[in-house]
C-alpha cells in the first residue's frame, strides 16, 4: 500500500511518520514546488494525508480513503459523492480544534474580567494603580454565559466552565443537548447573559446574525465572544455597541475580512481583544494532526469504522 | 442589642446594613475622622462588623461577637485570649477571596499559554501577527500544575482546573486532602510542573521557600504564579530565572514590597503579569462582605454556631 502525506511535513516529524507507515511506502508532498510530482504521488496512494485539489478525487482509481488536514470541506461539496463516495472514504478532524479554541475563550473572558488588558498596560507603564483596577474586577462565579452553537468547541467550552458555577444556557437547533433550539428563545436569553458565545458556521441561516437588534438585546456590559465565524457579526454596529460602553468588551477570534485590515475601526477599538485565529493554535497542533491520522490509519488496517467520516449529504 | 459597623459603609449601602439591623440600633463608623466617637459606640456595641484597634478589645464590656472584616487577624494574636475568649466570639472572612484569587490565578495562566499578552500588543501597534503567535500557543489541558498550598484558594484553584483535563498535585503540610505533605516530596514533583503556584501564608518555614535552589528545580519553560505571600519568593533569583529564559513565566499577585517601588527589576522584566493584589477584588466585595456578616447575625440571633470562628491557639 502506498500513502501520501499533501500535509506539509517538517523533517523533524518525518521520522515519526515513517514509523507509522511501517513497512508501507510513504511519499511527502512537497506542495508549492513541483505540483506535478505530487499529484503522481497521489494518484498511486491507497491512503492520503491531507486535503487535495478537488479535481483529483475525480482522477484517482487507487485511493480509498483521505484524511482532510482540516474541519471544513467546503471546497468538496460540488462535487457528486453518490458516485466518489463509492470508492473514497473522506474523514476530517471533527472537534480537533475544540480545546485549544474553547481554552482562548476562557482566557478571553478572564482577562476581561480580572482586568489582566489593564494590568498588562500599567505594567508597561511601571504604574502601580491597584485601587483603579481592583474594585471594577468581575468574577466569572454566578454569571450567566450564552452558548450559541453546542458543538464539540461549544460542549468543551461549558466543561471548562463546569467549575466557575456559572449558568450555562446552550443554543444550538441541532444539538438534542442544547438548553434551547429556537431563535426566539435565543433572543429571550440574550438579555440575561453576562456572557455571549457566538460559536456558529457560516451559513444562510447565521450570516449577520449578531446585527443591531440582536446586539441591542444583549445586557448592559455584557462581554461577546466570536469564535464561530466573521460572517456571523455585523462589525459596524459591533464597533458602535462597543464604543458606547454598551457591551463591556469582545473577544474576536475570527473577523469578516482576515487579515484585519490597516484602518479598520475594531484596530481602534479599546474594549477588544484580537485573537487573529490563533484560537485553534498550538505549539503541537501538527503533531496532534498526525496523531490523528495515525490513529485512524490503525483502524483502517484493521477494518475498523474510521472516526469522523464526512457526510457530504449533511454538509458539516 | 447595639450593633456597630467598623467597616467603612458608603451611603448606597446602609439601607442594606438599617434593614439588616432591623429593630437593632445601628452605628456607622466615621473611621478616620473622629475616632472617639467611634470607640464610645464601639464600647456600648454587643456586635461589631469590622476589625478594631486592639485594646478597645481590652475595654469593652457588652461586647460579645466580632466580626472581622479581613481574613487575617495577626494584630491581635498578642492579646490574652484564654481571658476574653471568655466574653467574645471573633469570626473572620475564612475562604472569602478564594473565588476571585482563583480566577486572577487561571486569567493569569491563560494569558501566558494563549498568548493574550502578545495579542494585546499586537493590538495596539496594529500589526496582524497570527503566525508569530499561533505556532508557539500552549494548551493547559494535560499540563501539570503544582499547588503549594491547599486550603480554600488552593481548593479553588482545582476546582476551576477541574474541566481543564490537568494534572494537579496539591502539597500542603496541614491539610490532609492535599496529595503530598513534605517539603522533599514537593521538591520531587517541582522538575516535572509545568505550573507552580505557590499559595502559602507567611511563616518562618516559608519565607525564602523559592530560592535560587528550588527555582532551579522547576522545568525549563515553567509558569511560576504567587498568591501566597511576596516573602515567598527570592525575587532577584526570579527576576534572574525570567529573564535567561529558564522560567516561562510569572504572574505575581503579591510582591515583597507593594507598591512595587519604581526602578524594580520586575517593571522591566518582559515575561511577568503584576496583578497587584488585585487578585481578591471584585466590584461587588462590599456586597459580599455585608452578606457575609448578614449570614453570620442570622445565625447569632438564633443562638447558632457562627461561622468562621477564629482560632487563635492555631494562628490562622
Amino acid at each position: 500500500m502506498k500513502i501520501f502525506s499533501n500535509v506539509v511535513i517538517n523533517e523533524d516529524q518525518k521520522p515519526r511518520m515513517r514509523a507509522i507507515a511501517g513497512a508501507d511506502e510513504i511519499v511527502f508532498g512537497v506542495r508549492d514546488e513541483v505540483r506535478e510530482i505530487d499529484k503522481k504521488a497521489f494518484l498511486e496512494a491507497e491512503v492520503v494525508f491531507g486535503g487535495c485539489p478537488p479535481e483529483w478525487l475525480l482522477e484517482t482509481q487507487v485511493l480509498r480513503w483521505i484524511q482532510f488536514g482540516s474541519v471544513g470541506f467546503g471546497e468538496y461539496l460540488h462535487l457528486d459523492w453518490k458516485t466518489i463516495g463509492r470508492q473514497i472514504v473522506c474523514t476530517n478532524l471533527h472537534g480537533f480544534y475544540a480545546v485549544p479554541v474553547a481554552e482562548t475563550v476562557l482566557a478571553g473572558i478572564l482577562t476581561f474580567y480580572r482586568g489582566i488588558d489593564k494590568l498588562i498596560e500599567l505594567k508597561k507603564d511601571k504604574v502601580w494603580g491597584k485601587w483603579q483596577v481592583r474594585h471594577k474586577l468581575k468574577m466569572l462565579a454566578q454569571s450567566s454565559v450564552l452558548l450559541a452553537g453546542y458543538g464539540t468547541i461549544g460542549r468543551r467550552i461549558a466543561g471548562l466552565l463546569s467549575g466557575f458555577d456559572c449558568k450555562i444556557t446552550a443554543y444550538d437547533k441541532y444539538h438534542a443537548e442544547a438548553d434551547i433550539h429556537m431563535l426566539a428563545q435565543f433572543d429571550a436569553a440574550l438579555p440575561h447573559a453576562d456572557i455571549i458565545v457566538a460559536g456558529l458556521p457560516d451559513t444562510k441561516e447565521t450570516r449577520g446574525m449578531f446585527d443591531r437588534k440582536r446586539l441591542g438585546l444583549a445586557k448592559e456590559g455584557a462581554i461577546f465572544v466570536n469564535i464561530g465565524r466573521g460572517s456571523l457579526v455585523d462589525e459596524e454596529e459591533l464597533v458602535d455597541a462597543l464604543n458606547n460602553g454598551r457591551l463591556g468588551g469582545a473577544v474576536l477570534d475570527v473577523t469578516q475580512a482576515e487579515p484585519l485590515p490597516p484602518g479598520h475601526r475594531l484596530w481602534d477599538c479599546p474594549s477588544v481583544i484580537i485573537t487573529q485565529h490563533t484560537g485553534g493554535g498550538s505549539v503541537d497542533e501538527l503533531d496532534r494532526r498526525i496523531t490523528v491520522f495515525e490513529d485512524n490509519l490503525g483502524r483502517y488496517r484493521k477494518g475498523l469504522p474510521l472516526k469522523n467520516i464526512v457526510d457530504f449529504e449533511k454538509g458539516y
